[in-house]
């Protein structure tokens, strides 16, 4: 009797291992909100030389290729380069998701709210945590990084970029909440075009930031849970309508 | 006829100048929400060792006088110090709130929800902003502060103690909230007890914390407007009703 208790008890002990290790590596839906499981990837030495040239033309006058997109009537068609900026990709708006599927196997996720699970929040500066999001008819980017802006003391920065225009972007506000230990955190903006700079937003502090000791409150066992949602602006959409 | 309808320009102008200076000065009602314009006070050297000396008793198990406040019956015989650092004065809770009105002068603001509005963010730091906000049948004090926690990079930081115990503060839930530029920061958490440090709430960053370009977005004319609100602690009343 008591061997086919330890038995029952050893299956039950592989079922709970099972589910946790399932519940760890994919995506699931929990409550009805999509959990998206994100794990770091090493941020590559930013390329600073390709942002500030295509900022220093903008002062000068001289329109980089990506700001041509206004000039364009298919935004798809806009000339674009890879918003990862350790990578020389170029291409179209239209080929950017697919680009970063493959080459940079960033996963892309359907709903109008889910749930970016970052692990190893423990990783050192400088980390990134990526995922897409699909919704409302467009792509978005968001992007957690963990940088050290000032030497020794890193911290977390988390942005929405649209994958369009910024006439585009204008049309829609994200949201980010972060929720745990009686601590509540929400942050609302107009997502950013993917034309502009990631590190720029990110550097501008124009963002969700966080310190290392409140990103560790927000944390449950070296994973910050951020719950994201996406609407259209209620600005344009009260514009659209007159 | 020209002469006349200058005149009528100016004195329309004069109304206009009176109203702004009006609005500037005093704690005014608006949209059913009061309005207050705290001013900003030099933040005095701090007083680490304090700080630190009843931090490093309780370490080692010495309790220092702030902390006997669990066996005292009445929670407003409990001893206090000043919350502000710089302030030698030590009393009982009762009179903590007469002595930061009196000597601080400290503005008191009834109300479930109101608006504190920061002036003169430019200045350099440290700068204190601080008020005493009282509803549900208590008081609580915002801190809002300008320090240079890395050097050279200015942040600012927001919290809300209850003059109270620590077990009185579980009770309560506050909430900051900032909305400008098509951007909306909400922060919630449980407040601290004013027994506690202040100083140790915002060097733990445990708070509200905003980094200048953040600030400079959210404020108007060089003003900071933040929503504060109070309510009782869900989970606590739920228990309180069991």
């Amino acid at each position: 009797m008591l061997f086919f208790t330890q038995c029952f008890g050893a299956v039950l002990d592989l079922i709970h291992l099972r589910f946790q290790h399932y519940k760890a590596k994919r995506v699931f839906s929990a409550a009805g909100q999509l959990v998206c499981v994100v794990n770091p990837t090493h941020s590559l030495k930013y390329a600073p030389t390709r942002c500030a040239a295509a900022q220093a033309s903008t002062e000068q006058g001289i329109l980089p290729p990506c700001h041509h997109h206004e000039a364009v009537h298919d935004a798809q068609l806009v000339p674009c380069t890879c918003p990862l900026f350790s990578c020389p990709w170029e291409g179209h708006l239209e080929v950017v998701v697919s680009h970063l599927r493959q080459t940079h196997r960033i996963n892309i996720l359907q709903g109008a709210e889910i749930v970016f699970l970052a692990t190893d929040m423990h990783l050192p500066a400088p980390m990134d945590w990526i995922i897409m999001h699909s919704c409302l008819g467009h792509q978005f980017l968001l992007v957690l990084r963990k940088q050290e802006k000032y030497e020794g003391h890193p911290q977390f920065f988390a942005t929405m970029m649209l994958i369009g225009t910024p006439t585009q972007a204008n049309n829609f506000t994200y949201r980010l909440e972060l929720n745990r230990n009686q601590r509540r955190l929400k942050w609302e903006a107009t997502p950013r075009s993917i034309l502009e700079c990631v590190d720029s937003v990110i550097s501008d502090g124009d963002c969700l930031v966080l310190n290392t000791s409140l990103a560790q409150l927000f944390s449950d066992n070296g994973s910050l849970a951020i719950g994201i949602a996406i609407t259209t602006s209620k600005v344009h959409s009260s514009e659209a309508e007159i």
